[in-house]
Parts: C-alpha cells; structure tokens; sequence
C-alpha cells in the first residue's frame, strides 16, 4: 500500500538518473517519477524519450516528491543538498527522504553535518556506470547486480535508510556499508585512478598522431578496452577530481613510483625485474575476474 | 590442388599458435598440421585438446611442413629463425616458406637480413589476443576481421608473401603493409603501452589491498577493464619490452610526463586545466567504438 503512492523526484536526467527513473517507475517503486533537468536540450531529450512522468522545476520536484534522489555532478550536489534539507525543514510533517548517488562522499556529509534536517540525508553511491552520459545513455538495468555503497547510515533516520534500502533493492543493487572517508579512499584506488591512466593514455597516443596519420589502424582490442574511460565526460569528473583530491594524488604519486620501475628496469634491460613486476601485477588475476 | 597439400607446422602451441592451428584446418588452408611445444605440459594438453594432428619434435616440424610458423615469445623466435633458414638451405629445391608472428619485427628481420634464405621469411604480425594463454586459450575465429601487419614484404620472394597471405585471409584478417621500423614504432604506442599502464595499475592497487582487505570489493567495470591487460604473461611481454625497448621508452616518457600534468592540475586544484586534459583526451571518441 505504501508503495503504491511514492513520488520520486530525481535531479538530474543523465546516465543515473535517467537509468534509475526508468527502472524504479517499471519495477513499481514508484507510483510517479519526477523529474529535474538544468540543461534545455538534456530536459527536452528526457521528456521525448519519456523517461520521466513529468519533467519540472526544482522546487516543485523537492515538494512533491516523497524521496529526492540527487543525481549531479558532485560540486553542484554539495550546493544543492543543503537547500534541499531547508526545504524538508519548511514541510517538516512530510517525513521525506533525500539522497545523493555522487562518486565522493566526504564532502557532501560534511557539507549537511550539522544540519537539522541531517537525519534525512542518505548518502549513497551507486557504483555502475558507462563511459557514456546524458539522457540518452540512460538504460534499463544498468544497475543489476552491481555494487551500491551506503556512507554513514547511523547519521540518517532509521526509516530513511530502510526506504533508500528498498530502492536500491528494486535495483538489484548489493548495499554495503562504510564510513564516507574510507569510501573516498577506496574509490580513489578502484574507480578514479583508472580514469586519470586512461585519460593520460589517451593524451599519450593522440599527441603522437598528430605526425602519423594512420597510427589508429593498429589499435588493439587491449588498446581500446584500456582507454574507454578517456571518453569520460568532464562535467563529471573535474569536481570528483577535486572533491577526493588528496586521495587521488595519493594513488597517482605511488602509480608514477610503479610506472618509474617499469621504466628503469626497461631501460637497464633487467629482464629479471621486468619479469618479477608482471609477475607481481599478474596478482591481480585472483581478484578480477 | 595445391591448397589440398599444404602442411603447416607450428611452433608454439599457446593462444595464437594453437588458435590458427584450429582455423587453418578447420577452414581447409592445411591438409595437415603439425605441432612442436617445448614445455611439456604444454604439449601434452595440445596432444590432449586436438590442437594439431600430430606433436613433433623441432626438426622433424621443420622438415615436414611447406609452412612454419613461428609463434613462440620473440626473444626465443630470434635464435629459431636462423636455424630454421639454415635447414630450409639444406632441402633448397622444397621452396619452404616461414613466417613469425611476433608482437615486434625489427630484431626478427635484422637476425636474418644477411641470410642466404631470408626471402622465404614473411614477417608478420597477426593484432589478435586476448589475456590469456597456453594452448587452452586457443579458439576458433580468434583472428576473424581483426588487422594483420605483414612487414618488408619486399625482401621476401613473392610467392611466400602470396602464401602467406592467402594464410591470413583464410584466418579473415585485413592485410597492412609496412615497413619492420614502422611497425615498430606503431605498436609501441597502441599495444605497448596499454600493457605497461595495466601492469602499473596493478601494482598500485595491490600494494593498497596489502593494509586494506577488502578493497576490491569495490572494483568497477571501469577498473576491470583498465587493468585486464595486467593478466598478461611475463614470458610473452619480457622480450617484446626488451626488443622494443627504445620506442617502448619514449612512449613511458610522453606518458609519464601527460601524468604529471594531471596530477599538477588537481594538485593546484585548476578546474580549467584538469577540465582542458580531459576535454582533450576525449578526442579518443572520435577514433575508438
């Protein structure tokens, strides 16, 4: 019964949002999905492609909707999040629930720590994704089956948890539970420098192309898989880069120590330590599939 | 008539060598094929999968077969090559045909540049693999719509080069002329150094998952697909970063130098240069599906 009538209200139309108002209206989460988009031609794609029951502004979206789900990038969250909750504070009655599916978390629990209406904050973060974005990257299932981690839960309404629970279980999401500054180490290692490798390959290979026209022809199936997330979008990942900074320098200085080695031992032609980092790197073979 | 007759030995029964040994008999190229693997359980699960009609020894492959095929590591292919032009003199009249299919070709064609036989040699490099290997990687259509780069066809005779390339295009591969150095250069920065990145990426997160277990429950697709490479076996990638060692370095320069942009960047917290490197290196779109 309760179920029936939720209003979700998801802010931002992109590659998440878009994906998870279309797998929450289908699967029955919600009775009406609401939507908000900043960008004139992103709102026009959303509302053609339907992704959304009805594409409105900010405000209306936060007052209406039982569960608000923040879907920007991340230096635009940690502005909006705050004004979000002010806006909880004037409808107090209401019980409503607002989260956010960002990349980093440290910053967007500080920003709201004090807060009165803190409690209805869950703060979360979705991890799927494509190197695409926009509404019309937005798919069924993106989420199935994925990892979904929920930060700081015991500073959120028990009943606010449980409802953003339900959501991601709609989902197919597994929920684990962590503190928001261990979060933004771990993805620092798992997801963000993994950007930035392939974003320098990219910048690598593209300046040597600029003398020899046909050097795309040989590209691999290795090359391509190891330089897909250079087509990430920027809007996304400057404030991500920014937010988690001191993590990710972190990862990248001990990342250049490695690549050094790699160097060194090339350049001094020492097969044996060339063949003891592959072996080493070969590790990984134990834990991704 | 002719194509009913061809025997073909190949040495190396890993991933590339077992998967044309499948192709070119499956598809009517060989009448026979033969097979020589030094590692013995190597050979025995070759003998056991039906890679080839019949596991040989060195000599007797070599003997037997209108066309060899080298496809060992390139540090061992070196030394064959000359040894097997060496017995190709002794039965001149048999108009034996060799090829490699090597991941570099500079050190392979200097080895045999003098040799009294080197225009029976066709280099070639076949841009088709996977992270696997050993003779149970090989498969079927490994090879089908992928690039293959044959190198100096011009110092080989014409009918091996017309050989070989029917060869390939029974495998369903477009066919690239260039020359050994080229080649050379080429690969170093749409093979090479997509190997390199990954092996580093690697070792980075593994040193992290030392101190903190359960790191890689976090790990994204973006993640797997940047470190896949990093499964790549050290006795294939030792030599080729040896034999390369030149090109591969001033690759790992370039790179190393476009990482340190990023990281002076986001260590300066500069929104409009971070954003300016990655608005550049999305220009991958536009050359990578």
């Amino acid at each position: 019964m309760e179920k029936a009538k939720i209003t979700v209200g998801i802010i931002g139309l992109g590659l998440i949002g878009g994906s998870m108002a279309i797998d929450l209206k289908r699967r029955g989460f919600a009775s009406e999905v609401l939507g908000v988009e900043s960008d004139p031609v992103n709102a026009a794609a959303a509302a053609k492609i339907g992704l959304v029951d009805r594409v409105v502004p900010f405000g209306e979206c936060v007052a209406q909707s039982d569960v608000v789900v923040i879907a920007v990038p991340v230096g635009a969250a940690v502005k909006m999040l705050p004004e979000i909750l002010d806006i909880f504070s004037s409808q107090e009655g209401a019980k409503k629930t607002v989260m956010d599916v960002c990349s980093t978390k440290e910053s967007l629990v500080e920003a709201v720590h004090y807060h009165p209406m803190r409690s209805r904050y869950v703060a979360t973060h979705p991890m799927a994704g494509t190197e695409y974005s926009g509404p019309w990257a937005a798919m069924p299932g993106l989420f199935d089956g994925r990892a979904c981690i929920i930060c700081d839960s015991h500073e959120s309404d028990p009943a606010s948890v449980r409802l953003v629970g339900r959501l991601y279980d709609t989902l197919n999401m597994r929920q684990i539970y962590m503190n928001a500054s261990n979060h933004d180490v771990h993805v620092a290692y798992v997801s963000h420098i993994s950007h930035v490798t392939s974003f320098a390959l990219a910048l690598t290979v593209l300046d040597k192309e600029k003398n020899e026209k046909h050097i795309f022809d040989l590209a691999s199936g290795g090359f391509s898989s190891t330089v897909r997330l250079a087509k990430s979008n920027a809007d996304m990942w400057v404030p991500i880069f920014s937010q988690n900074r001191d993590n990710v320098l972190q990862v990248i200085d001990t990342y250049i120590d490695k690549m050094k080695q790699f160097r060194d031992a090339i350049s001094e032609d020492d097969a044996e330590s060339v063949r003891s980092l592959i072996e080493e790197a070969n590790r990984i073979k134990r834990i991704i599939r």
